[in-house]
């Protein structure tokens, strides 16, 4: 099989040797799974991705969907491959064998959820709106809600969203003006309009089950006043059969840079008499409701950044490979052959740089994974504690880090192609305009800043943050210990001393209550300690590749080798960067806060 | 005039007080020219540019060129403004009188192509073309050559093409085949293939004169046996009517990201028997002739970059004045009202972000551009070789830096819009995309890398390079004697001894003939050595700024304070990053060079 998705032994090199997924097989919920069932599941998914996600990747971006006839028209591809991965239970993967799903731990299911995103992240859209639709209704719905329509999304007869944004907004959800009135049985009347509403239309399924968030008519101002409610496209009859059509309307489509083949819409619901809408939870309990499921849909955007930024670093290897360029510094004779572009030091750079970033990232999202079913299902209360609040703690990094970073290599990837790359006749731009949603979509880049530094790292008092620390360090004193690995572990500790110095001093000024000064380079702040972590996850993946050589583990010894000099990289080349920003977030800089309007 | 180019005051105060534009006009050249002409000049070309450029923008990014029928076919606004540009005298700009140009000053010369790249760089591309061709034909062309195409390309009734690239060398033009046979007449018969040739085909003009690099029969292998040839789509007679049809045939269009409006094409020369060419200046000379014409056109490339930056920067700043959303830090109380996105540090740090890139980019280029006129028309011989030799030092820079930093403030201004930003609907992401070319072609980062750490920080012993660590010291000692910009000069300080630590201990390894490694992380080097130069010119603006509101300035004082604080930001949040990088370049670190193949 043909693809430029993953490398096969990082994958097991990450799952099984750095990540040790095999150890969650001692949970209950797994014990029908061993090593063996997982690679399966992980084969099928990287299959489907190849065969059926992969080739319609570049069509669904030059023939976008389209608004005709007060219908969404697309191509026939994205049906037949969502089809396939409903035929191949894939869709649910990560579900209870119950709901018709595979009962996957957390870091395989978000894997073959990856490896399709790296395919196609456009046709991936669909599906995974609808498992975060369905996942919101298995944990706040009601029994009958459950089975109405949360079994039917898994099994994939209706499709699912998410309706938080609105018009006027944007980010600032306490100000949605969707109102819900109570229709005396029960049932809603919902009336607002939202806005980027990815697959808000379609003719995939059946029926299109909507997560809408909205205001009681008692509802208090502002976040505390939001409730979830579910809005069905077609109502569903006690029988499961499909009734009239609701009162949502399509009101038109957006067109994005990239991430094309995932209609975005704006819609409105209640033209007429309302949009009939079922409370989902408690009243008012909403936005609680919606951020219980942010974890696990952020750690889905970063690994979605990554795996975009991966299939492009592939890509731009094979060329490299293969595309002949130049000579060495120093063959000043023009007879000789030109030389593949790997033996050129930029180009080895650039593919270092790349293989760093989304080997890094792919490295932080599986630690998210990890900590979901540790989170869940570790053997103490305690353990299950401290998986929850490093997870809380994580989740901002593993949202923003790879869509910062694994950008930055579809970037390189284009870089390496040269002219080429920069041509719709090649892949590599367009993983570079659908990556650049990532740092907007699920909270922008300033709100995970805000997330991690105004309320991730004070949590707990600290505690959730010192646990972390405490981890790395367990690891840095581990490599010290290990003379080719040791300089390396210095680096770290430098980076994560300066990183803690400038928390010291920013936790400083924040207890003088002067919270906006200390939060205005949050983002900054955000940056540096994804960096630490990161570069703790390479020490990490060094520590497992030099037990590989020594011990003849599994992969090819080059393999090892070369997660060796990506950790050499990211300590010598990237952990340099957290010093520069660490300054300046130590001086608890005010340049950019203090600028006025006028001053522009 | 509604315009998002360029901000009135900045270019007055870049042009005029910073860079002193007025003090060429005591060269004889520009003797005609006032401060007042230099102005009307600069006012038509924004009216231009506003008026007739940036209304079609967006339409010809999204009906972009198609081939059809044989031919090129594009939207007719292209034409008309191509026309009103013609017939305003501002085609040919910097061109002589006699030339039917306006012979303005190099700074304000680039400055009008700028404004119309900021405004819509696809249909500049048609204008900048034509002129770079021509420059060539004047520069090495015969009297005759220059008659019968240079003139009627300076009127605008040609159009010309630089055709150079060769879909099997890339950027190794050593490597190129198009073969050249002389005819017997004093013309040549060429055969071969060109990509990536953009304009290279398309009705806007009655003529296209292709500027193309081919071999001779005897011409040594490599770069040293590169020839100039001239060869138009029409033959020329000596009326100067248009005669037939030459044999060069358009084999079809590239399809890119962005920049979409300028088409970019294959073109086949002799498919039948030969295309008719002439010789342009000496043989085996072409490279030369071509190289001799590279630092104005990189000065171009980097101003564009800047332009792209810069009026993304604007529409970003408009859009969080107008927008409300959210609340400030500390406001528990939802009904208050929403408050402008200018109101939230983050936003704040990426437009000051955004305004550092572009006016310190801007700075850049005018400075290169200033080189221009004194290395032709200074007083003295010693002063003209100086300025050559700065100028030689700074076109790597002038090339890449914007390419690199103002393409990033396009990033910022798409998230400046948040999910606005990523659409369609909005234009910052049609910036972002047509932003990305700059790095790559007129030679890629890595190539302007190899230039500058290669060549010419060595160039003339070295004695370029000194020259202009000798002005960044006289700043920062003029500024350490000024209080408020004492700090800022201290910090431009260290990152030029961290600079110049890193540059010796390359040398070292150089001298050891260890070129390869010496050059391994060039590309690193150019962006530290770009961020100090940026960080001086920053310095100077400050003291300018400074000088504007001690002695009540033209600009209103909000404006040199803005200026104040963009230096700031500079000094604080950029220049630390020249730290982290010359640290591994003074290490000589050879992680990237050091890795093998088969370890990716």
């Amino acid at each position: 099989m043909q693809q430029r998705i993953i490398n096969p032994h990082d994958l097991a090199f990450q799952l099984f040797e750095l990540h040790r997924t095999e150890d969650v097989l001692q949970y209950d919920r797994y014990a029908d799974h061993s090593r063996e069932t997982l690679e399966a599941a992980l084969d099928l998914a990287l299959k489907v991705a190849a065969e059926e996600f992969a080739p319609h990747a570049r069509l669904v971006d030059e023939e976008e969907p389209t608004f005709e006839n007060g219908r969404v028209e697309m191509r026939p591809e994205v049906k037949r491959a969502l089809d396939v991965l409903r035929e191949t239970g894939l869709m649910a993967a990560g579900q209870d064998y119950e709901l018709g799903g595979m009962q996957l731990p957390a870091a395989v299911a978000q894997m073959c959820v990856g490896l399709l995103k790296g395919a196609n992240v456009g046709t991936q859209g669909y599906a995974g709106l609808t498992i975060a639709a369905a996942n919101l209704i298995l944990a706040h719905g009601s029994e009958e809600q459950k089975e109405r329509y949360a079994r039917p999304m898994l099994a994939g007869r209706f499709f699912g969203t998410m309706c938080l944004t609105e018009p006027h907004a944007g980010s600032s959800l306490g100000d949605l003006k969707t109102r819900a009135e109570p229709a005396g049985d029960g049932s809603y009347r919902l009336k607002g309009n939202k806005i980027f509403i990815s697959a808000g239309d379609h003719e995939l399924s059946k029926n299109i089950v909507h997560m809408v968030l909205g205001r009681l008519p008692d509802a208090p101002a502002g976040v505390k006043g939001i409730s979830l409610f579910l809005v069905p496209k077609f109502l569903v009859n006690d029988d499961g059969s499909l009734g009239e059509r609701n009162d949502v309307a399509l009101a038109g489509l957006i067109h994005k840079m990239g991430y094309r083949g995932t209609t975005s819409t704006m819609l409105n619901f209640g033209e007429k008499d309302g949009a009939i809408g079922y409370l989902v939870g408690e009243p008012h309990k909403g936005l609680a409701a919606m951020f219980h499921m942010m974890n696990e849909a952020r750690i889905g955007v970063g690994l979605g950044a990554v795996m975009l930024g991966y299939t492009g670093y592939l890509h731009a290897l094979d060329y490299a490979r293969d595309r002949k360029q130049g000579r060495p510094i120093g063959e000043k004779d023009p007879n000789t052959g030109q030389v593949p572009l790997t033996r050129h030091a930029d180009i080895r750079r650039m593919l270092l740089t790349q293989k760093a970033y989304v080997e890094g990232g792919l490295s932080l999202c599986l630690e998210g994974a990890r900590l979901v079913d540790e989170k869940k299902f570790a053997d103490s209360d305690a353990a299950k504690a401290e998986a929850a609040g490093l997870l809380d703690l994580l989740t901002p990094l593993i949202k923003s880090w790879p869509s910062q970073f694994c950008l930055e290599a579809n970037s390189l990837a284009i870089q390496v192609h040269g002219g080429y790359g920069y041509t719709r006749e090649y892949p590599v731009e367009q993983f570079y305009r659908d990556n650049r949603l990532n740092p907007i979509h699920e909270g922008t880049h300033g709100i995970q800043g805000m997330d991690l530094l105004g309320r991730k790292v004070m949590q707990a008092d600290g505690q959730h943050y010192r646990a972390l620390l405490k981890r790395i360090r367990r690891t840095i004193d581990e490599a010290l210990a290990v003379p080719s690995l040791a300089d390396n572990a210095v680096r770290l500790d430098r980076a994560l001393a300066q990183l803690v110095q400038a928390t010291d001093a920013i936790n400083v000024v924040r207890v003088s209550g002067a919270t906006e000064r200390a939060l205005a380079n949050a983002s900054l702040y955000l940056e540096a300690f994804g960096h630490t972590v990161v570069g703790w996850l390479w020490l990490r993946q060094a520590q497992v590749a030099l037990t590989g050589i020594d011990n003849g583990g599994p992969q090819p010894e080059a393999f090892y080798r070369g997660k060796l000099r990506a950790c050499d990289y990211f300590a010598r080349y990237e952990l340099p960067r957290v010093s520069s920003l660490a300054g300046l977030l130590a001086e608890v800089d005010t340049t950019a806060l203090d600028m006025t309007e006028s001053e522009f």
